[in-house]
């Protein structure tokens, strides 16, 4: 199979290893289904700053350093970092690896971005630029009503078919040799706007994307929804898993028994109060890191499709009556 | 020379050639110097749109058009987008690359996205990932002002070291062959924060960064100032080029006699009233379109070190009372 394959994928001929990783989250992650799973639960939404933004930082600076303690690796012996966050210019980044002293690659692609940064910093190892890099995203759920809605304090009402933001930051070392998990192939998602405008919907701005990439996907590597033991979205939340299952349909494929959300594993319905699900360029990123990339490593998942997804909204392009376009990365995850 | 060169370089084993590129302007950057080498001057600052942001989307895709025009290949022959802008998550690129359904990767760096957009595409060339890709950026003052510090209409007074933010876009198609200018090589940029706070001085914010990986592709290439006809950075303006210029000094290289900005080179300093100079992520792009590449082409500079600077500036953190972290992408350019 030729190294690009298909019209929008790679198939890499040495697959980039996923060293190992970490998730650092927040107080009720770490009370949801998968809190005995993550690595750091800090109880303290501000993480000991003054500022939700700086939080963030902090929240990326831990996420990162916890990942180079597993790997056994200095910041020096790190070649690149890919990473971004939801933040307008990306701060939370920008001041998160700041003392990393790493040389760094700022990503935006919304709640995408997990994949956007896996998915470079696969074909950058692959390509041999590099031994090792880290893949890093981080949301805040206070900085990001801040900064797409409301302040927390004035206590707005939120719809039933919105998510709400994970509080967390997922790293990923990627390297050329080590860990159980390797990276065999990406797709690079288009910008899909199917017109939705609702800012407290993310799923239904982002499901026609993430059905864009996983029928591009299947295209181009010639798979059936069996091929993969789970499809997994980012942050489709409730209300998005249901349209992109019809929409998939609508193009030949049932992916109901592979598919799985992280905005819908990550939090407790029936308890946690978070309506459709969670969301947030953490949310992927922590769901992967505490429970995806376990279940690869021990084989009883032996091949997945990693999708993060991203809604392109900003408060400007909103309030001057514009869509909310979708975009949604691939990633192809096996065993090793 | 190995293909990881140095601490965070990269020697391209095959070099990825500027197949060709565009350059589209707004109607101050058509009265400058350089404005008969422009691709396309709007007098309209609106560009025929009913916003800003909607203008810089429009700008971006005519960029990309009159960029693939010259290179004679459809959308569907590019298989990705590098882009990025200066806007909150990335609006004028999301719309302005939407129309040309082509999996796209967004990127922000501030003003050095430009960089950070060539040398992700030179790799992605390099690495066999694609043919043909699309490298592209874009700024607009009336949405920068707007996002960034004043609405134009508020008409604030602007201090002398403040930097004029460029309307315009500049794309570059990247192929496996063609043209008469290739990317060599790249030295990719670490955050860098001399704690500068005054966000209407971006060039004391960015000159510490563009310094520190001018230095590094010194050491990394093993090269001095004399090995390249232009150290080329992207939008420093008067005030940032002494700073420079200074910095390097005490590290030991004076490149008093190559250094040129292309801040400095868009506007004319005695009647365009810009005074510190050009910025945006658009600066650099366009004078690399407009005034670098046609040189390279003919021969008559055979090698630059084009360094695009960004000040990681957001509204949220310097409100907040952070500094202004700064970063530089460095991308080495040859005649061929």
């Amino acid at each position: 199979m030729d190294i690009m394959t298909g019209k929008q994928s790679i198939q890499f001929p040495e697959a980039p290893h996923i060293l190992c990783s970490a998730s650092v989250v927040g107080k009720k992650e770490g009370e949801g289904p998968l809190g005995n799973q993550f690595d750091l639960i800090c109880e303290d939404p501000m993480f000991g700053e003054d500022s939700w933004e700086k939080a963030e930082s902090t929240m990326q600076a831990e996420a990162a350093q916890t990942a180079l303690g597993k790997a056994g690796l200095l910041p020096s012996q790190i070649r690149y970092i890919f990473a971004g966050d939801l933040l307008g210019q990306l701060i939370a980044t920008s001041f998160g690896v700041e003392s990393l002293d790493i040389p760094v690659f700022g990503l935006y692609g919304a709640c995408s971005t997990c994949g956007e940064a896996l998915s470079l910093a696969a074909m950058t190892v692959s390509a041999g630029y590099a031994d090792h890099v880290l893949a890093m995203t981080s949301s805040h759920f206070g900085g990001a009503e801040k900064q797409f809605r409301f302040p927390l304090e004035y206590g707005n009402q939120r719809p039933l078919s919105a998510t709400w933001t994970v509080t967390g930051s997922g790293a990923f070392v990627l390297s050329r040799t080590g860990g159980h998990a390797r990276i065999t192939g990406v797709t690079t998602g288009k910008v899909v706007d199917y017109g939705v405008k609702d800012s407290l919907n993310m799923g239904a701005c982002m499901a026609p994307a993430a059905a864009d990439t996983i029928y591009q996907n299947f295209m181009d590597f010639n798979r059936q929804p069996e091929d993969y033991d789970r499809i997994i979205t980012g942050d489709l939340g409730y209300v998005g898993q249901t349209i992109l299952i019809d929409l998939l349909k609508e193009k030949g494929f049932d992916i109901t028994k592979q598919h799985m959300d992280c905005g819908i594993e990550i939090y407790d319905r029936e308890t946690q109060d978070t309506h459709a699900g969670g969301s947030g360029c953490g949310c992927s990123a922590v769901t992967l890191s505490a429970l995806i990339l376990p279940k690869l490593a021990k084989g009883s998942l032996k091949r997945v499709l990693f999708v993060p997804t991203g809604a392109l909204l900003s408060t400007i392009s909103f309030n001057e009556g514009q869509s909310v376009p979708g975009i949604a990365h691939g990633v192809v995850m096996e065993h090793c």
